[in-house]
C-alpha cells in the first residue's frame, strides 16, 4: 500500500469505487444488461454522477471493472472454505467449492456481460481477455484444490471438462433453482473424477 | 395434414409464419435480445406489420415460438447424421451430434432468451416450460443415441452431466471460436463415458 492510498482521501476514493462496483453487480443481477445504466448505478451507490464519470467514464468501463473485481474478491472469500476441505471425500467437497463460484450472483452478472458481448464488438474486446484470464485462474485453482499434476494422463482435459460442466450448471441455475439435480450430478461426477484422474 | 393446410392460403400462411420465425432467430443471433424488435423482424421477413401482429401479437410470442420451432426443426435435420453413426467410436460420434445442437445459431438465440428471462418475469413464465421440455427431449434423445438403459448404475446422472457440459461448451463457444479445445475435451469425455456407463 502506498502513502497515497493510506490518506483519508485515498480511502474515501477506494470506498467509493467499491460502492460503484458493488452497485453495478447488483444492478446486473436484478435488472440485467439492458436495465443497467450508469445513472441507476450512481443512484444505488449514492455517488454523484460527476464522481462516477470521473472513475468510470462509460457503462462498459464500469461493468468490466465490477465483474473483474468481484470475481477476484469472491475467490479470496473462498480461501476460508478451502482451508476446511476434508481429507475424506475431498473431491466432492472441491466440486462444491467450485460450483459455488458458478451458482452465484457474480456468475449471473458475468453471464449478462458475456451474452451482451456476443453482439457488441467494443464490449467483446474488453470482456474476452477478462474471460480468458478468469478462466486460466479458475483452472489453476481447480488443479491446486484437486492436488493433481495436470501433465499426467487426461488430468488437464478432465479439469477443463469439470469447469465447462460447472458453467453449464450455472447457466441452468440462472433459470430455476435446481439444487437437487445439481447435487446428484456432482455426486456422480466426484466418483467419476476419483476413478479417472491420475494421482 | 388437414384439408385446410393443403389450400394455397394455408400454405402461404405457413410459409409466412416460417419466414417470421427464421427472421427472429437471425435477429437474436446477430443483434441480441435488446436489438430484436417486431419491427426489425417484420422488415427482414418481408411481412407486413399487420400480418406479423396477427400471427404473433408480441415480441415474446414471436421469440418463444421461433426458438421452439427451430429447436425442433434442428433435431429433425439431425436424423440424417444419426443414421450414419459408426459402430466403432460411436460414443465420440454421438458427442459430436449433441455438441452440434449447442454450438449453433439456434443455441445462441435460445441463450439470449434464457438470459433475458432471468430478469423478466413474463418472459420467464413462457421460457421456463419450453426450456424444461427441450431439456427432457434432449435427454431422451441422448439416452437413445448412446443406446443405454438409464435406470442402470449412474447412467442417468452421466447423461445429465454430459448435457450440462454441452451447455457450458456452447456458452464458451458464444464468446470465441474454441473448436480445438472443445474437440480435446470431447475426446476425453467419450473415453470417460465408455468406462463409466453401464451397458
Amino acid at each position: 500500500m502506498t502513502a497515497t492510498t493510506r490518506t483519508p482521501q485515498g480511502e474515501r476514493t477506494r470506498a467509493m469505487r467499491l460502492r460503484l462496483m458493488e452497485a453495478t453487480v447488483s444492478c446486473l443481477v436484478e435488472l440485467g444488461w439492458a436495465g443497467t445504466s450508469t445513472t441507476v448505478v450512481s443512484q444505488r451507490a449514492g455517488v454523484s454522477r460527476g464522481a462516477q464519470l470521473h472513475h468510470f467514464p462509460s457503462k462498459q468501463d464500469l461493468v468490466v471493472a465490477a465483474v473483474e473485481h468481484l470475481t477476484e474478491r469472491r475467490r479470496d472469500d473462498l480461501s476460508a472454505a478451502v482451508a476446511e476441505l476434508p481429507e475424506q471425500g475431498r473431491t466432492r467437497a472441491v466440486l462444491d467449492v467450485l460450483a459455488a463460484q458458478f451458482v452465484s450472483p457474480v456468475f449471473f452478472a458475468a453471464l449478462e456481460l458475456w451474452v451482451a458481448a456476443r453482439t457488441d464488438e467494443d464490449l467483446h474486446a474488453a470482456v474476452a481477455p477478462l474471460e480468458r484470464r478468469v478462466g486460466r485462474e479458475t483452472h489453476a485453482y481447480a488443479v491446486d484444490l484437486l492436488r493433481i499434476d495436470e501433465s499426467r494422463g487426461s488430468n488437464r482435459r478432465l479439469v477443463q471438462a469439470t469447469l465447462d460442466l460447472m458453467r453449464g450448471l450455472g447457466l441452468a441455475a440462472s433459470l430455476s433453482d435446481d439444487t437437487a439435480r445439481r447435487t446428484a450430478i456432482l455426486d456422480t461426477w466426484a466418483i467419476t473424477l476419483d476413478e479417472e484422474l491420475e494421482r
